[in-house]
């Protein structure tokens, strides 16, 4: 159980400001004009080389920039420098001319702070199909380089410019300790549109002062987006542009004690906030799967239940449905008893094995109205278990994604 | 391409009456209470044995009937005799009892017809969780018994009596021709709720009067779901109930000429009858995928495009957001080229090879505004095709939902 030992033992200090607690980082986020009011370009960059790990879309259709990007990381992924990202446009679905595009941003960000055009991460996010407005881009990229300052209220401005229709910046950092030696682990994320969702992107961009090798990051990074990133659902669907990039200063040595803990950690967070923030979202959703015979089989039928829209509108209505979330469990086709399975709503039994209603319909529906709402489905065939987040999909959701580009 | 002639070739006559049309069906709806007003309770009688060929869900959790009606087929399956089936009620997660009670309910479906328990195909459809009233179906069963009548308006009776949220009731039939030999083949289904949903459910009872062997049947019953409901979302989930049963006369014979044919084009009209009435929907889609390497590959793009919240929801806006299409296309993951495709919208062309946008945002917004929607993605990497339906995805779709049990 070293696994579990790690994740709860470590002192983990969360800390305000993001990736500006990271100190070989500097930020900017400028309006550039791809979006109406709100900043909308967000230049990170980096005292040092980095070694980056990156997810990214299993898309077949991917956008330009992380097409560029994957290229660049192959050369370069121990001697990154810099982060592009812009928020209105996902440069996606662009053609010969997309790819230029994301191609010139790196270029001119390369030669705008002194190092290899193949160490900027370009990144986008938006709406597919339309050109990037390179001409405004180019400008406010000088802009930015200008701007570009350590901490503080430049990692805000930067967690502005990457969102599209998130209605709060989401930004984490935490403190932690190998030894008597501090560590941070910092990040800004976007999430909601769908979160996955085929417009508006997922994206997360996680840096530390932790060194450590490139394979070292991306093993760590894959476990932490596992149990994260990968266990929310606003709507299900998977973007051509979704991508989470993490960074670190390079050394042959082993990562420090705790990292894995404090990256996870980090990651649920954003990835909670994610949720919190989905396109109409009125209430936030903890989905736990205990009693499996594997942490796979419970994250199967925990994606299964999360991803539901009869899920996600019960939970909307209030409407203690329970058979929806055993139905969705029963979809998953995981290999769950249909005879051993028990349900929890906010911590009381609500059905027990064999189907036997607790909790009365007033009941559930009481416990339902609370902002934020506990599902846990004991499959009682193991002692694995996973979790995911999810929010309710609400008449508002319907609204915002009817009109998103018109 | 004798498929394709099978299928272009025969003289198909739509009939009006559904399951009615077929010579040796009776059948009745009667009232039994479970909903407040609405017929909620079909009995269906063959006047002959009877070979039953069926698609059933593939949930993990099956519903009560689905499991007992399993059964009967294992011994029964070529000498089937009546099919009862209640809506309102799911029986599904309903422990111990719900197994006695749809037992209960085929025993006495038996004994007032005179034909052995296990030549009844027991079927429910409703909310999830709740004890069937026993009773009240056992009371209602007999005057459905003294009810039976071939044809007519009885078909309609027991094809409301299937309906939960449908708002009509779903009937279709077709004569064929095999040289002068005339058959028929009619079915009643119900869908709404989600289609494929995990409480509203989708059944459909067909029959014909020609005649075959059960393997020939159940062979033919596949390919033509495989072809319809299959290829049909209204929101993407699959319910614990979801029935097709189909029925013939028994022979060792093979079935007449064109009865494929005839059995495709029926489950495509009861598919497409589903999907214009799904909860809340405003909108019909029709999806076809051409220019793929297999027919089974643009099936998993044609089911990626129509199970998109993303997608639903711009129709529902009449929001020519093109980019949602392919990157649901894209998401599927079957091996797509990001750079051959072109989009079709309404028979126009829409995007060009590379992405080149060819109607305008207003000329795109104008065709969504028709009410029937045809969007064709040739993929450009080979000559098969394939076809699904879908509707849109409303507020109201949300209203109903969040408050179909309480």
């Amino acid at each position: 159980m070293t696994q579990i030992d790690e994740l709860i033992l470590p002192r983990l200090v969360a800390l305000r400001g993001g990736l500006g607690n990271v100190p070989s980082v500097r930020l900017a986020g400028v309006h550039a004009g791809i979006k109406k009011r709100k900043r909308d370009l967000a230049l990170i960059a980096f005292d040092a080389p980095q070694v980056c790990a990156s997810m990214i879309t299993t898309n077949e259709i991917k956008a330009a920039p992380v097409l560029v990007t994957r290229e660049s990381l192959k050369t370069h992924g121990s001697q990154m420098r810099a982060i592009v990202c812009n928020s209105g446009n996902a440069n996606a679905c662009t053609g010969a001319k997309g790819e230029r595009d994301a191609r010139a941003t790196a270029r001119q960000a390369g030669a705008l702070l002194g190092v290899p055009k193949q160490s900027v991460v370009v990144a986008s996010t938006g709406v597919i199909g339309v050109p990037l407005p390179i001409d405004r881009i180019s400008k406010s990229l000088e802009r930015a380089a200008e701007d570009l300052e350590a901490g503080g209220e430049a990692a805000w401005d930067a967690a502005e410019a990457i969102m599209t229709t998130d209605r709060v910046p989401k930004l984490a950092a935490y403190a932690f300790y190998d030894g008597e030696k501090r560590y941070v682990v910092g990040g800004i994320a976007k999430g909601s549109g769908m979160i996955a969702p085929n417009i508006a992107t997922m994206l997360a961009f996680i840096a530390t002062d932790a060194p450590m090798a490139q394979e070292e990051l991306q093993r760590h990074l894959a476990a932490a987006a596992d149990a994260s990133f990968n266990m929310i659902s606003v709507d299900g669907d998977m973007s051509t542009n979704d991508s989470v990039y993490a960074f670190a200063p390079v050394t042959e040595a082993a990562a420090p004690k705790h990292f894995a803990a404090a990256l996870r950690k980090l990651c649920e967070e954003l990835a909670q906030a994610m949720v919190a923030d989905g396109e109409g979202a009125t209430k936030a959703l903890t989905v736990h799967v205990t009693g499996s015979v594997s942490e796979e089989q419970a994250r199967v039928v925990t994606r299964s239940i999360i991803n539901r829209n009869s899920v996600k509108s019960m939970i909307n209505g209030e409407d203690p449905n329970w058979g929806r979330i055993v139905a969705a469990a029963g979809e998953a086709r995981a290999g769950i008893d249909p005879d051993t399975w028990s349900l929890y709503l906010n911590d009381l039994l609500w059905v027990d094995v064999g189907a036997v209603e607790v909790l009365s319909e007033a009941e559930g529906h009481r416990e339902l109205e609370h902002k934020n709402i506990i599902i846990r489905l004991d499959l009682g065939i193991g002692t694995s278990a996973a979790t995911g987040w999810a929010c309710d999909i609400s008449r508002d959701w319907v609204r915002i994604n009817a009109s998103y580009r018109t």
